[in-house]
């Protein structure tokens, strides 16, 4: 970045316009006018949800008119439907300021973000970034929008050979505000990375659940006594809105397609391994597993830390006691997760701390007349024991 | 059943002796001893056991005699490994009673089943029932065990031509003394569906884990950043360990190669269907598995989960604070997970909560002054409403 790009990404914009004014853009421009914005515009064609924007204050404007509210914008947010999200930035581009940053929301980047920079290629398409906030609500429209809604979620950004520095540095600076982490990705390698992390398992869930709904065809009632909390985790993406899935694998084939390919590889290589009974082949595939999800959710960077282990109840309460008392003896928890248990029982907590405050931490929850114990780093998901299974 | 039947099903088991006093046979034993049964005695030959055992009173007495311990009971639980279960139980059916009823708690049941049956040949087969408790913990051993760890779970039995009715209804009815709900199914039958709903979910998630572990190699954290609850989810049980889980697929290899082919015989219908854009097949899969998911859970978990996140700071205290106010808000969390922040600033707390719990858990977190907001759970790529989506 040049010296003058650096002033430019420390200079704030003053003037910032969200084109649609649902979820997502509701809660950019609340989000922008709690960072301190001077000026925040909404622009809606809707004449109902622009009502009900106005009501909730989301916006210092809310407003149709889309080429008078771009116009002196130093920031236009496009938050519309991803069809045609590419048509509204390049309406916004012919009425915005030559030198306003312009970015969209939607969720898979390599069509928008190839669309957008050829429908700029006459304007600016060095001042057009694709974003994806990856952050959402169950809810939808106006009266989801929330000011907090970023707070620390990621937001991905797709900047391209075109970007322009100013243009990535004052919109990564501008969402930092709202309180997100900016990641910048290439587009392909961001539908490429959700394709792995999100489309696939969706897929691969979906499908766990059509077997196992066969299989109540035989077996009706059984199936769910004997489903336990591993298969309540691993088919629960499966009941989402089939709607919605079908537009998100239709918007990002090629890289689902190449996901399923390498899923299709292991599961391959796990039935050749089951059939020739090659068990050394079937743990391995089952360590690296292992290994890789511990550290793929895990914290990457912990230097010396143990964990804490804490049987839980299913009620709430078990937890706030846990994490209360290491609170309140002054232990900084590094990292948590539960642990479910193989057959569906109960599980436990795990609370990552610094190894110095190891004894403090298990001494303040045994106070509080928990089991906790410590755990090696090395063996956070132990056998449930040879007594208890085979 | 016949009349005298009825009449012997009625009367509870007074004696019950439980071979190995782990989680389960320690548990079995406690919960024996909280139903009123009026002698129970615990039989295992590690010492160190035994005491410890003895010192948290989960049995009458606890002894390393099987012999003697087995010769009057009139029900033997057998709760040792399962390499040794069918061992164990012909062991126990010289020394037994002649009407002393059986049982074991191995966690596939076809070949122990048909072990114990040719090994009781001679014996008394009918008094034998094969068990398999849906319970367990990440913990293991004495220490481990409780009185309450059957309460509402599932208990499968797998009663043959062989098993007499008496055996198996007597033997129902003291587990649903224990708090289980008792299910029977055919030993075979047992193995397929625990293949579909427990061991394929274990070998899909750790495909998919390996998969996006694959990921990391070209994008590192970024694989991270993007993995939403759905990633979580969907691979949490590729956690689990490598040794129990080989021993669990070598033992059910049939069936679990059955229920690869099942799944694969899915995925590459998505495949093709994909390949060939037919969106329709694309759909109706999604839309099935969708169906099916919600109808396979049942009511406890149809109810959709949602994250609550909380912006952390890097002190004691506000983990503590997070959890304390759900649960004294009487919101259960489910999960939770720690989000980090890619440059080692903020990360932020996800809380896992029902649905229909989750305003409710958001003012309670709101009150106590944190910024917390709902994240999608079954939309890694939030599908904001209209105005956001196309």
């Amino acid at each position: 970045m040049s010296a003058p790009d650096r002033a430019a990404a420390a200079a704030p914009f003053t003037r910032v316009t969200v084109v649609g004014a649902g979820l997502v853009g509701g809660s950019v421009a609340a989000a922008a006018c709690a960072a301190g914005i001077a000026e925040v515009v909404l622009v809606d064609p809707d004449p109902a949800v622009r009502r009900r924007a106005s009501e909730r204050q989301l916006a210092h404007r809310v407003t149709d008119d889309l080429a008078a509210a771009v116009a002196d914008a130093e920031l236009v947010v496009v938050a519309v439907p991803a069809p045609v999200t590419a048509t509204v930035v390049a309406e916004v581009a012919r009425s915005a300021r030559p030198d306003a940053v312009l970015t969209d929301v939607a969720s898979l980047k390599g069509a928008v973000v190839t669309a957008v920079e050829a429908a700029l290629a006459e304007w600016r398409p060095a001042r057009f970034v694709g974003g994806h906030p990856m952050a959402g609500s169950e809810r939808s429209g106006p009266d989801a929008a929330d000011a907090e809604l970023f707070q620390g979620a990621t937001w991905v950004l797709t900047p391209t050979a075109c970007t322009a520095d100013t243009a990535l540095s004052r919109l990564s600076a501008f969402l930092r505000d709202l309180g997100a982490r900016v990641l910048a990705l290439p587009p392909d390698r961001h539908d490429r990375l959700v394709a792995v992390v999100s489309h696939l398992p969706q897929v691969a869930a979906s499908a766990l659940a059509d077997v196992a709904a066969e299989a109540t065809a035989t077996s009706g009632e059984a199936v769910l006594a004997v489903a336990g909390g591993g298969f309540r985790d691993t088919t629960r993406v499966a009941a989402s809105d089939p709607d919605l899935w079908l537009g998100i694998l239709r918007g990002n084939r090629a890289a689902v397609l190449d996901a399923l390919a390498a899923l299709r590889l292991r599961l391959d290589g796990v039935r050749d391994a089951l059939a020739a009974e090659d068990w050394d082949a079937v743990h391995a595939l089952l360590a690296r597993a292992s290994a890789a999800r511990r550290e793929l959710v895990g914290k990457p960077d912990v230097e010396r830390a143990v964990d804490l282990v804490v049987p839980l109840e299913d009620r709430p309460g078990t937890l706030a006691t846990a994490t209360t008392a290491l609170g309140e003896a002054g232990v900084n928890v590094e990292d948590l997760a539960m642990r479910h248990a193989a057959d569906g029982g109960r599980g436990a907590l795990l609370l990552r701390v610094d190894a110095a405050a190891a004894t403090r931490g298990l001494e303040a929850l045994r106070r509080r007349g928990l089991a906790a114990h410590l755990e090696s780093d090395e063996t956070p998901d132990p056998p449930p024991g040879p007594h208890e299974h085979g």
